[in-house]
């Protein structure tokens, strides 16, 4: 496995695999990985010829007073888990690589970025289509894979890929989640042993709504109340938002049809945490 | 000559050319050519296995009041003169194939775009950003050809397409001017009889400032007076701005060291008129 620092020596090895006519994928991450990114490596691994991985904690996807300087790192067990799930290389650059003193360029999708999570971290999925369009740039893969944990980054991120003509398929991946039902989130190492307990009110309340889209219900305010009343039976939980909207716009629906994103954001201590699902369900 | 309408084409032509490793350039142009046109696609002609040009008349780098509406058309003779240079293929689309309904996208390089003709033109670069990384990601040539009559589009765009990684070589080409020194415009045909004898001030107003320039004045003041007093004696045109400024920042110098553009704009009655020179000069 190869593992790469700066742009030019991705461009000359995926331009090489290109030449042999190889299928070249791109998962990107900020490192940190958990069993969330081995499914999409795997996923990578078994669709493409060739699979890059990106490990880079993006500076420009925190906002002032987000945790950028706390995020978990763990270099050498990344780089072991990617070749061990068969990765031909890992790109890893320092942020002055990518980002250098003179940098200036913006990419955004401005209104899909203004709701759910983006309405309280503003400059976050401006940072997110900075450093996507960069990666995409550098790999230039056939397919980029991204989970669905983060739904509206993968919904910002198709809507940037087809404005901007991008010629990348974007997969995205279900959820992977702990026994007990919490979405995994390299944030989730930031929780105390108690507040992980308590965490269980996000899933807990999105698998309530989930149920009662099974049985039938496509009320948003019912579907809604269901995560909302999980949440604050939960003491030490603050939600931070409970929406239902369509996966096009992002814009909020009364109720569920066609694709739609049913999603929530709570507050644990000082953690963030995320969990949605679609409408369709699988 | 291919003649393209819809994106899917352009990509499979480009495509197959790719397949068989023949270089592709890009000439973008917004239609009207004229022969600064012409010696670009000369130049692309000259230097590369295919060329490309677009014509695309872009509505997101007019501002309200601009001249989208009026701005000239001539599509048989465009396309004849395509054709008469050797260009392999136009690309020609629609604003509804490049700006579907739901496009949302925004790209832009905001301190460079704010000065020289960004001050009079807020949304200008901001739409030439955004269509040149399309036409760049539909076309994905290996190099791109700009004319220098429009020196701040080109400085902008190399900082875009460093910033972004775009895997492209941006070829600046000189500016194309009438016999009495007029630089080429598609807004030329605009002007009166006699504006357009009397717009002959901005560019003799830089040829002043350049004779001084090649008699070693590097003062910025006095490089500048040249050309302010040359408009402000012809009492139909009206200066916008009259600048020194480094190319990398596009901030003002006091001294011309190192590259530096001397950029003026000018109006003639409702028609706005640019010229430039770089310094070191060729």
């Amino acid at each position: 496995m190869e593992i790469l620092r700066e742009i030019r020596p991705v461009r000359d090895l995926v331009g090489g695999w290109k030449r042999e006519d190889k299928s070249v994928a791109l998962v990107p991450t900020m490192g940190y990985l958990h069993e969330g990114h081995a499914s999409l490596i795997k996923k990578a691994r078994a669709d493409n010829d060739k699979v890059v991985v990106s490990v880079f904690l993006n500076p420009a996807q925190f906002g002032p007073g987000e945790d950028l300087a706390t995020y978990p790192r763990d270099w050498d067990r990344d780089a072991a888990l990617c070749e061990s799930l068969g990765a031909d290389a890992v790109f890893s650059p320092e942020p002055a690589v990518m980002y250098p003193p003179s940098f200036e360029a913006e990419v955004s999708v401005p209104a899909l970025s203004r709701v759910l999570c983006g309405a309280s971290r503003p400059v976050h999925f401006k940072g997110v289509c900075l450093v996507v369009t960069k990666l995409l740039n550098i790999v230039s893969p056939r397919r980029a894979y991204f989970g669905l944990k983060d739904a509206q980054q993968f919904f910002i991120l198709r809507r940037l890929a087809r404005d901007l003509d991008l010629d990348v398929e974007l997969v995205p991946c279900p959820i992977v989640r702990e026994p007990d039902g919490l979405a995994l989130s390299s944030r989730n190492s930031y929780l105390s042993p108690v507040e992980r307990t308590a965490a269980l009110a996000l899933s807990q309340g999105l698998f309530a709504a989930r149920r009662l889209v099974a049985d039938g219900e496509t009320g948003a305010r019912e579907i809604l109340e269901a995560v909302v009343r999980t949440i604050a039976a939960e003491p030490l939980a603050r939600l931070d938002y409970a929406q239902a909207v369509e996966t096009a716009t992002l814009r909020p629906v009364a109720r569920l049809e066609g694709e739609c994103l049913v999603a929530a954001a709570m507050w644990m201590g000082r953690t963030r945490l995320i969990d949605n699902f679609i409408h369709p369900l699988e």
